[in-house]
């Protein structure tokens, strides 16, 4: 299978070290033979009709920071990722590009780019979706590519496949979720430790799960990200992160934290949709499956009539994540050789 | 389809149930026409080729203890289940009857007559499966038919599913799991309470979450057969309940438990297999995942490179695990219409 890689962040690198590490395991089990045929950074592209080595891309990326290390026959600076999927010779694009949520861009460009080319999409990226999801599954129907996104929720966790595969016959009354790391992270560290909010931020940002700006993170919007995909996808729902009530984890206070322990709960940041969309710090009993610590990430669906199912895992991670793009390969190559 | 029922207890009654229930439904969403054509109870067999309404089987057995209330047409005291395997005009056969772990009977001698006349086969009871379960899935290829056992690890929570369908190219390591939801709930009580085993127990006893005879529970039988069946399901292994080394939680103390408390942990009822496959009282983190209370259920999976994925959910119940029936049988449908 030939496969353009657009972005080669931690989820793009990930992807290529894992691919080079298992190729001959992918090739026996599944029968994946794996082929990278371009990758867009942010500087530049790299085209390869024979296909480029995960490895001396890493090298590149590693010493250079950009892949002209490939050489200039192969990568071009300045060619843009539009260009590079349009030209390249790939059934396979994956968008790993970082999330941007007032327009989806530039990932929502490449993903149609990639449909309209006839190019089957698997996307990590998860403000194209937040954005425009239904566009983008109706778009992929008209082109007749397969459209997934499985690492977008609960990184190597397989939140998305779990409910579509595994609850069938079942009624899904309602989702609720911690879906973001960084927050739980925080949360739990006040709740363990007493801290003040800030000071919890200043240890997470020192441990590298917060960024410089923590906003896209503690104001709840990675959460309702990912409360969208998981309710469209599972619940058939057309959100947009428009559609869902936000409000993030900056509020919460020593205070509240003693309160809910007082009721024997704890507060947890959860997205949750039923009749309605909304992330919001709630009050979770602590004998919950849902009360994990540290940056876990934990889904809840109640489901009717065997009851409230949780799936508990690593939310975030760059091989994690990877992960979840090779099951989508690995979907993508059944489904296409039946 | 075309439906046996062997065994018309809590699990044969609530599928009974959920299939009228829910008949418009499946027939929308799945195509999923159901009829059940025959039904064993411990007394006797009714068959019908024009189908049994569910609602008066379930009158039957509420006002009467046997199925006779359908009539003497239909209802034969003293036919024996192997009799309606063998005669009814069926596809599938629901094997439902009581565990038995000296020789796996009288389930095992249902299913293999039902292979052998060319049935699909689901099955929510253990025994034949901790006794005999390479055999009989070598049974089931060389009769072309399918043996679909969701029902019997973790009730309606879709452990063995989720651990086939969506760890794709994820290398499962190791499995742990509280698979026994009356230890867990003796072991909860115990440490919440401060009480006594012996107490705990009698409180199990009181509210029906263990029987008379608690050995099959707490002595870790019922963990170890779950464990055999994930274990060969998911690993590729090829268990019986003999290789399986079993303690249960009778000997374990308030003194262990606050041994553990001061190490930050919780002592659990732990099934495990990896290298070697094992039941026993395992301390556990009190923050990690399988950390939970009550009756629930939880397994781990340790894969690589994805990390710990924790399923939890309620591990028993008769609508629980008609629902995993439900799932099998959808899957039957599926595969042999495609």
């Amino acid at each position: 299978m030939r496969i353009v890689l657009v972005g080669f962040g931690v989820v793009g690198r990930s992807f290529a070290e894992l691919i080079d590490r298992e190729a001959r395991k992918l090739e026996l089990d599944y029968g994946l033979r794996l082929k990278i045929v371009g990758i867009a950074d942010q500087k530049g592209a790299a085209v390869s009709d024979e296909g480029i080595d995960p490895r001396k891309a890493l090298e590149s990326k590693t010493e250079k920071g950009t892949l002209e290390g490939l050489g200039a026959e192969v990568y071009t600076r300045g060619m843009k990722a539009v260009e590079l999927i349009r030209e390249a010779d790939a059934e396979v694009m994956i968008e790993s590009t970082p999330t941007e949520l007032k327009r989806g861009e530039p990932g929502l460009s490449h993903i149609k780019m990639a449909m309209q080319n006839g190019r089957h999409v698997i996307c990590t990226n998860k403000g194209p979706l937040a954005i425009a999801m239904p566009a983008l599954i109706e778009l992929a129907h008209h082109n007749d590519v397969m459209f997934k996104f499985s690492g977008t929720v609960g990184g190597g966790t397989p939140v998305l496949d779990f409910a579509k595969k595994c609850l069938e016959g079942s009624e899904i009354r309602s989702i609720s979720g911690i879906l973001n790391g960084t927050s739980n992270f925080i949360l739990s560290k006040m709740a363990a430790e007493g801290v003040a909010m800030a000071d919890a931020l200043a240890e997470a940002q020192r441990l590298g799960y917060a960024e410089a700006d923590p906003t896209y993170d503690i104001g709840g919007f990675d959460t309702a990200c990912k409360l969208v995909i998981t309710s469209n996808y599972v619940m058939g729902s057309s959100l947009s992160i428009r559609d869902v009530d936000i409000r993030g984890i900056t509020e919460v206070t020593q205070e509240d934290i003693a309160k809910a322990k007082a009721r024997e709960g704890v507060i947890k940041l959860i997205g949750r949709v039923g009749s309605s969309a909304k992330v919001s710090p709630e009050v979770v009993s602590s004998t919950h499956p849902l009360n994990v610590s540290g940056t876990f990430n934990a889904v809840c669906f109640d489901t009717h009539p065997a009851g409230e199912i949780t799936l508990v895992g690593k939310g975030a991670g760059g091989m994690e994540t990877a992960t979840a793009v090779l099951r989508d390969l690995i979907e993508i190559r059944r489904t296409f050789t039946r």
